[in-house]
C-alpha cells in the first residue's frame, strides 16, 4: 500500500482559519511538506506552527524567486522524488497551500507530478478572495454580479479593458506591480471604488486607499478589490 | 454592552469543512440564526448539526423562493429586528451561510440591516467555487489565467460574451437555468472543456459531463467549471 498526498488548504493566514478536514490531515499525516523561501522562512509552515502537536518529518521546498520558470521547476521535480519516496514506503505526505490548493496556488505544480502515480486528495480551504472580503467588511459579489480575478502580471491593457466591464474584481498578487495596477485604476476612475489588503486575516494585516500605498512596498501576498456598484448590499 | 452578530461561514457541506474559528463562534453563541425553505430544513443547519454541543435559541429565516423580491426583503426585515432584540440584550448571535457570507450569499442582506447599528463579525468560509474545484480534481486557475464567475440568471448573450472571452469560468447557481446555460456551452464548442457538478463535498455530490445531466434536474446548489486550457497544471 502507498501512502496519500494531501494537498491541504490552509486558509489566508489566522491559524483559526483552517478547516478541521485540513487539521486532521495534518496532524495525522507522518510528513509535512510546504513551499520555502529559497534561504528563509515558510509562511505556510508558520501558519500551522499552533497546530502541531508532534513531531514529523518535514520536506521544505524551497522555491527560487526567479523569473525563469526553468529554477522553480527543478525545484519541484526534486520535491516530488523527495515526496515520491515517502509514498512508496506506505507514508502519507500533506502538502501545506496557503488559501485554497487550486485557487492560484503552487501546488498543482506537485499535482501534476504526482497525481499520476499516487493517491492525492486535496482539501479546499479559505482563499484569500474572501478573506480579503470579510477584513473589508464588504460583500465581495452578490446577485448576479460578474466578478472577475485577474493576476496583476496581466498588461495594463488587459486589466483596463477587463476592468472596464467588471461588476466587481480582485487583483491578485499585486507585489511589484502595485504602481502600474495603481495607474490603471485611476485611469479609469475607480480609484474611490478600490480597496487595497495586504496579508488578510493575518495580524501585521494593512488596509489602504490606493493614494496611501507606498510605492514599490506592496508584498505580494496583496490584493485590490473593486466594487463598481459600491456597497453590495444597499 | 449589545452583543455581536456572526456571520459565519460553514463551508460547501461537508461538516469537516467549516473553519475551526466558525466551529469556536458557533459553539460560543446562545442564540443561531439560519436561512430555511418556507415550510421545509435549512441546509445550513444540517450541515452544521454534528457540532451541535449544547441547546440554542434558534431563529430559522424562512425565505420565499419567489421571483419578486419584496417578499424575500419581508423576511430579512422581520429576521433582522428578531435578531436585534437579543443583540439589545447583550446575547450574540451566530448567523450560519453555506460557502462564504460575502461570496454571493443571503448574509449580506442580514448585514445591510444590522451592521450600522451593532457590531458584526464574519468569519470567511471554504466556498463552492473551490470546493466544486476540488471535487474535480482540477486546478480552477492557476498563473495569470482570469477566472470569470457568472451567476446563471444572466442572460445567453451576456453569458456567451463573457464564457468566449474567460480563460477559466465558474457559472454559478445553475438550477432551474441549466438548459439553457448548456445550449451556450455548447453553442461554443467548450462542452469538452466543462464539467457539471452539484452538492460538492456533500454524501450526495454529482459529477457529470454536460450532456448526461437530466434536463430540468439541476438543483441550486449546481455550478458548471469551465477551463478553456484544459488541464491548467501542464
Amino acid at each position: 500500500m502507498t501512502g496519500t498526498l494531501y494537498g491541504l488548504g490552509i486558509g489566508p493566514g489566522d491559524p483559526d482559519l483552517i478547516t478541521l478536514k485540513a487539521l486532521k490531515r495534518l496532524q495525522s499525516a507522518p510528513v509535512l511538506a510546504y513551499p520555502a523561501l529559497e534561504d528563509g522562512d515558510s509562511l505556510a509552515r508558520a501558519i500551522i506552527a499552533p497546530h502541531l502537536t508532534a513531531p514529523k518529518i518535514e520536506i521544505a521546498i524551497r522555491i527560487p524567486m526567479t523569473i525563469e520558470r526553468a529554477p522553480a521547476q527543478a525545484a519541484y521535480d526534486n520535491a516530488a522524488v523527495e515526496i515520491s519516496r515517502y509514498l512508496e514506503k506506505g507514508d502519507d505526505v500533506a502538502v501545506l497551500c496557503e488559501g485554497d490548493p487550486f485557487f492560484y496556488g503552487s501546488f498543482m505544480y506537485l499535482f501534476g507530478r504526482v497525481a499520476e502515480k499516487y493517491k492525492v486528495e486535496v482539501v479546499p480551504g479559505v482563499s484569500s478572495l474572501t478573506a480579503c472580503a470579510t477584513s473589508l467588511q464588504s460583500p465581495l459579489s452578490a446577485r448576479n454580479d460578474i466578478l472577475t480575478v485577474l493576476p496583476a502580471p496581466l498588461s495594463s491593457d488587459i486589466l483596463r479593458a477587463r476592468l472596464q466591464e467588471a461588476d466587481s474584481a480582485a487583483i491578485m498578487k499585486v507585489g511589484r506591480h502595485f504602481a502600474r495596477v495603481r495607474d490603471v485604476i485611476f485611469d479609469l476612475g475607480l480609484e474611490n471604488n478600490a480597496r487595497y489588503i495586504e496579508r488578510a486575516t493575518m495580524e501585521n494585516e494593512k488596509i489602504m486607499a490606493l493614494a496611501d500605498v507606498p510605492k514599490n512596498a506592496a508584498p505580494y501576498f496583496s490584493m485590490i478589490l473593486i466594487h463598481k456598484r459600491g456597497q453590495a448590499w444597499k
